[in-house]
């Protein structure tokens, strides 16, 4: 196995010294957190507690549920009261991810560092370090434990493994390096429970969320190499408020046949939220763009008005141009 | 990492002394074989050629076309015409594993040697390797290939990935130690395509299985921590001959609420065959038994004459009995 760190895995000596120095840092995670998001946080905070600071955890949103098995899941605040002597942004890529929690007025004057592996990180920090090489913030939170001479224990490396598990879909996205695999099996041996994390973060889902995939995958069709699927206000109608079929979209795509697929969800507004994925060589981030929403070439997505049977045909009439556009 | 490995993954001496005084031996992988057993075959397979052997690779089932990908899986034959001077039996438990592929008439005199890491094993050849610390046959394969000193290179490595990853699910089982990422982690360096692995062995399905999931989905039950659903021969009428809903049982098992989950399917003969999920802590193997089936405490089946839903009836009654029981 390689052993050899890319450099942007060691943290620059200035953002060492800068935490050494800190008594009060405030961590900020990124609205809508995601495991990742949350892990790196949990990880971070728990870190910088047992070497002596009292570190601030803050995220705009709460954090989903299933991540409460992380440590100092519930001393994660949604809004700060206290003065922080530095501030820590962890997993955002731009300030506006840091949501309500950053105010301008209030840490302005403070040192601001950057911590993320998003390849489109703006640098928005006095410090930054951006690993874009990493598949996850917590990779580089191991890669910092390191430089910083402080041992794993099990909590630290539960928290970093969530956010590595998470950020790879479980080992299967083509970032998991050999590297990955390395720290993986370090934080194993530390005693994060690889099996738990996996099953409570990626194959756990509600009951209700189960019934809306029955009955939103029953209308499931396959147009020339793209598949779709409908998620209307009737299919919903008794399932307590749950709106997003979660993870339909990508699971509808293992359907051998498809190149691209799309979800269609009927807001009680009236308008349609659609969600596009589309295997390597395609990209579904072009026609997001054109119809008001955003993403990457394979994950993107769009809010748009009309009637769902209607916006369905038109929007899998572009997607299907596209497969042509390739081939 | 630790780097140390259990004593069973050494291959004993006399395995590696036969190996290398055969000229062609028979490979035999289980019957209805799986990632693994393909995996383990033409690795090994692979392995043997390049040492300069002329081996045989036999399986009495068709490999499925999913792995496909993998060297020599045209070279895979149903039946053995030609006399080999050993035999290697992989990642079978039993003889009646191998299925017809072993004639103890023609091999019965033919040193066996068996390769295999189900707890299960029963030893039954003359060199026996059995490594239930192994998460996969191929992960043993790898360790052979470092005891022969021969080099990894990405054909080889992907084979013994493909085992890795369809026998952990993915790295979800509870058997992934820091010694499975260390393996991987190299196999991955060797040129190994874990992502590409993982979307053609895990998450490609036919576009028939996911309208027949989505049918049985909606059928999908909770009682007393208990989900259920059946797939009856209606739902299947036009789906081009699909009988079992594959995975299902374990996907309709990730809903929070359940403990244990079945999937009952009608079958054309008027049987109803039963499958059976539990989480950890939790026993379906006895359920399987009772009824004349068999299995694994945590996955296990049985095929019940009656009529479908009569059936589910009366078996979730026995599966609520059993989450009561462990309560």
């Amino acid at each position: 196995m390689t052993d050899s760190k890319p450099p942007s895995c060691s943290p620059p000596p200035e953002l060492l010294d800068a935490l050494s120095s800190a008594r009060k840092p405030l961590l900020i995670a990124h609205i809508s957190p995601d495991g990742d998001a949350i892990g790196s946080l949990t990880a971070m905070g728990y870190l910088l507690y047992r070497m002596g600071k009292d570190p601030i955890l803050a995220c705009q949103d709460k954090a989903p549920a299933v991540f409460n098995f992380l440590p100092f899941y519930e001393r994660i605040v949604q809004s700060v009261d206290e003065r922080p002597d530095l501030v820590i942004s962890l997993d955002s890529s731009d300030p506006t991810r840091m949501g309500s929690i950053y105010e301008e007025t209030r840490f302005g004057d403070l040192p601001l560092i950057v911590i993320d592996h998003h390849v489109t990180n703006v640098y928005f920090g006095d410090i930054n370090w951006v690993a874009p090489d990493c598949c996850a913030t917590d990779q580089m939170i191991y890669y910092l434990t390191k430089a910083l001479n402080e041992p794993l224990d099990e909590t630290l490396a539960t928290a970093l493994l969530t956010g590595i598990v998470t950020d790879t879909r479980g080992f299967r996205t083509y970032n998991v390096t050999p590297a990955v695999m390395h720290v993986t099996g370090e934080l194993i041996d530390a005693g994060a429970p690889l099996a738990m994390i996996t099953e409570r973060t990626l194959d756990t889902r509600s009951l209700a969320l189960l019934t809306l995939w029955g009955r939103a995958l029953d209308t499931a069709t396959l147009e020339d190499s793209v598949i779709s699927a409908i998620n209307t206000l009737t299919m919903r109608q008794d399932l307590g408020g749950i709106i997003r079929a979660e993870g339909l979209v990508s699971f509808i795509l293992s359907a051998q046949e498809a190149k691209i697929a799309a979800v269609f969800t009927e807001m009680p507004d009236g308008k349609v939220e659609c969600s596009f994925r589309a295997r390597r060589g395609y990209d579904v981030s072009q026609i997001a763009l054109q119809l008001g929403g955003g993403g990457h070439p394979p994950a993107a997505g769009c809010t748009v008005e009309g009637a769902i049977h209607a916006v369905r045909r038109e929007i899998v009439a572009m997607l299907k141009e596209e497969v042509q556009r390739k081939r």
